[in-house]
């Protein structure tokens, strides 16, 4: 199979952006469609990816105290109903259960779509004193919504996520806690995925069902369209007030304990392809990559050509994570462009007269450069290359995420903006919802954030031209 | 609260075990009940338990091969009924999901009771040449299995494990896996859990679902029942016809591809719990306990101690999983209750006269044994003290495996052992299903297997004294 047929198969990215999207999920062998409409079959090289970020992220929480649980996958109907906010967000999208062990069941059970309802029931059995406090729970599992269009990692029925839910003494130390979770997110998408994010408050239209206030890391993908990349929720006393999670203070009183909750899921793996992909295929970040080398070997059925292969990817093994690629039925191009394909940050060709030099060549994903590395520097080398890929990666998203932020002072310019450009508007906003929902319904694009670095570009709202203080970033979203 | 009243809290373990094991469960803080009727809620010092044997088995798996990866939780109806025996297994005890997103589902769809079916249509799609083979794969996840009786741990409806599903070129090579996945099971359970392990292959009556081999390790509990602990399966073709997995072989011919499962769950709490448990409490062995040692100042308003106590816990936290309890609330002697009770194996006393000394004393939870420890000594006692415990906890469980396993050579005495004994019994059995059901009226024991270490005790089968020339080992179980 030649080169250029195997690029082939991958449609265009300018193209058709969302094709090009459900190509790479397949061809990259990251997960397939399976016989549960809306819910994908995660292989073992997009779980790989998961696992990484899992094992990254999971550190960073058990560093600042959380501690993880599990808690049920069914929620029993009368629950959810407790929380009304909550209940009419999230009951039109549920699975019920409402057969069981060969009966039909006197109240029926929702697979969670999130689990505050029996967390916080849980809650309320546990908490009696301020010395309870705080509960910093966490659990990795699997969600169910029943999404009408799905679509690989992005929007899936089923899908695997952490969510974090924390109860405390003051609405003080909750709030850290909400914000402390948003920066560990920032942490992991922006040094271990090598996305930049934006990140800020939700608007009241815009934040979670039942929350006070919602936070978020947003992201812009290679169309120039939004991501929500986590979020994190700040409850105050939304759902301790009716599921009675009280304590006595430390004057004897009773009080209601303040909320959080904080959510990142495998749409992660989303974000990594359409942040970084390109014509080649999937282009992954060396720090999240299942296979961050691949080794090559040229003409390999010459003596001594692929044990000095082996030698080579024995010892890259020890350091990083590290394959071979010793297939006989298929060419050295082939391989290159498979590997290519499926995303490995460096592939190293070793070939007769690599070896006769003490070199081998090392090619970057991410600039296609070939660079000669001496056999004895190998390690070294490779850090340094790893290294800089991830941040040229990081650069390469950041310039298009400044390229593609436009500002805009009026309706006409927003629409303009949006059209040619797609990407992230930055303008002010009166703090009306009616103006939301008036260039939502003019563009498709809704506000992402009020972001944490405010800049007063004008004084007027975009919409209504009425004073306006915030400076709202605006966009289409995934 | 004085020692007595602490531990009169807590059931007497030989007056009834069935209560002893609940109090432990809820006082320990391993898990709760929820209101989602026969789950419950793990908490961080269960859960804590499951992420060490979890992390541990994990590395055993990948260095074998293994790959994670991760399947629908539904299963469509018509998956379900694709194998004729599997279905019948696992059909009386699903739960249907029949409502989602606001409508009736025209199919509906069984909450994987274990994921053979899904996974072997995936396969089938995933296969086509001998170079594709092996596939190697496990999933981390929740499962549910309407039982009418539940225990936390031991018989919960939900709950969690890993299922691997292999397939294979040849017999042989399926056969092999098969075997290779029981011996880290066996690993697992007498090298990070402490108990040891009798290892066989199931009768026909007791095999999986489906399966034309099942394997597993069984472990006999402090009362003397047995508990399987993992079970490994060797399928044949029985799943990969009936879901066409099959592959062009070496000679260009299609042949169906050979297949295993392997599964061990959360089961293996119950087992910690019930293997090495006593009246103190629970006592967890050293290698999956979340706090391997826990410092608990003495007198700790003196001045220097409580600094004293934390420079320990510091240095200690470095190369063990440590804790000190510093509570202000409750005295030395609760805390001395409270830890025994939750099973941490080493307990480290530090008083005034101590620091005076340089010194502290160690009290082991398995034997209740004082040693006092130079402070400049105490990395390596620890480490010799906790690898003690391990051994001695293992030995322990060795005793007790070997005291309650007696010899039956006719109904009568199998009958008399039995009950007075409780524990296991071998016998020789003629291989008759007949004799092995007229044994489970009779006793209430079940074959739990026919043991790799056969011995030939007699020629006569226990029950209708035919001809017999397998040995198998029988118990009541969990």
């Amino acid at each position: 199979m030649g080169d250029k047929n195997f690029v082939k198969e991958i449609t265009d990215i300018e193209e058709d952006f969302a094709k090009w999207y459900t190509d790479i999920v397949i061809k990259a062998q990251l997960a397939d469609y399976t016989d549960t409409k809306g819910c994908i079959a995660i292989k073992p090289y997009g779980y790989a990816i998961w696992e990484n970020i899992q094992e990254y992220m999971d550190k960073k929480f058990k560093q600042v105290g959380v501690q993880n649980v599990y808690f049920p996958v069914l929620i029993p109907e009368s629950l959810l109903q407790k929380e009304k906010d909550h209940v009419e967000g999230f009951a039109p999208e549920v699975a019920w259960v409402t057969e069981a062990g060969g009966e039909k069941l006197e109240e029926k059970y929702c697979i969670r779509p999130t689990s505050e309802t029996i967390i916080s029931t849980m809650y309320s059995k546990w908490l009696s004193s301020w010395r309870d406090l705080p509960m910093v729970y966490n659990q990795w599992c699997n969600v169910l919504r029943w999404e009408k269009e799905t679509r690989p990692f992005l929007r899936s029925r089923e899908f695997l996520w952490q969510e974090g839910h924390t109860i405390h003494e003051t609405e003080k130390e909750a709030k850290e806690r909400t914000i402390q979770m948003l920066e560990i997110y920032q942490d992991v998408v922006e040094n271990l995925l090598a996305i930049p994010t934006v990140k800020g408050i939700k608007t009241e239209t815009e934040k979670f069902a039942g929350a006070e206030e919602t936070y978020t890391i947003e992201t812009m993908m290679h169309d120039g369209k939004a991501l929500q990349s986590a979020t994190s929720h700040y409850f105050g006393q939304n759902f301790t007030k009716p599921f009675d999670i009280k304590f006595q203070n430390r004057d004897g009183k009773e009080e209601y304990a303040y909320q959080t909750s904080w959510g990142s899921t495998t749409r992660l793996i989303g974000a990594i392809i359409m942040a970084h992909g390109d014509n080649r295929g999937l282009k992954l970040p060396p720090k999240v990559a299942p296979i961050q080398v691949v080794v090559v070997p040229v003409a390999q059925n010459k003596e001594g050509v692929l044990d000095k292969a082996n030698e080579l990817y024995n010892s890259l093994n020890k350091k990083f994570r590290a394959k071979i690629d010793d297939r006989d039925n298929v060419s050295p191009g082939f391989k290159f462009n498979d590997w290519e394909m499926r995303g490995v940050p460096v592939r190293i060709e070793i070939g007769p007269r690599d070896i006769e030099n003490g070199v081998c060549v090392a090619v970057r994903r991410d600039t296609a450069e070939k660079i000669t590395i001496k056999l004895d520097e190998i390690e070294m080398k490779l850090n340094e290359l790893l290294e800089d890929i991830h941040n040229n990666m990081f650069n390469e998203c950041k310039k298009r995420l400044e390229e593609k932020t436009t500002v805009a002072y009026n309706l006409e310019e927003f629409e303009k903006n949006i059209n040619e450009n797609q990407g992230f508007i930055k303008a002010m906003w009166c703090g009306d919802a009616e103006c939301e929902k008036k260039i939502k319904d003019l563009t498709s694009a809704k506000s992402r954030c009020i972001p944490f670095n405010q800049e007063k570009i004008s004084d007027k709202c975009v919409c209504c031209g009425r004073p306006a203080d915030k400076l709202v970033i605006w966009g289409r979203q995934y």
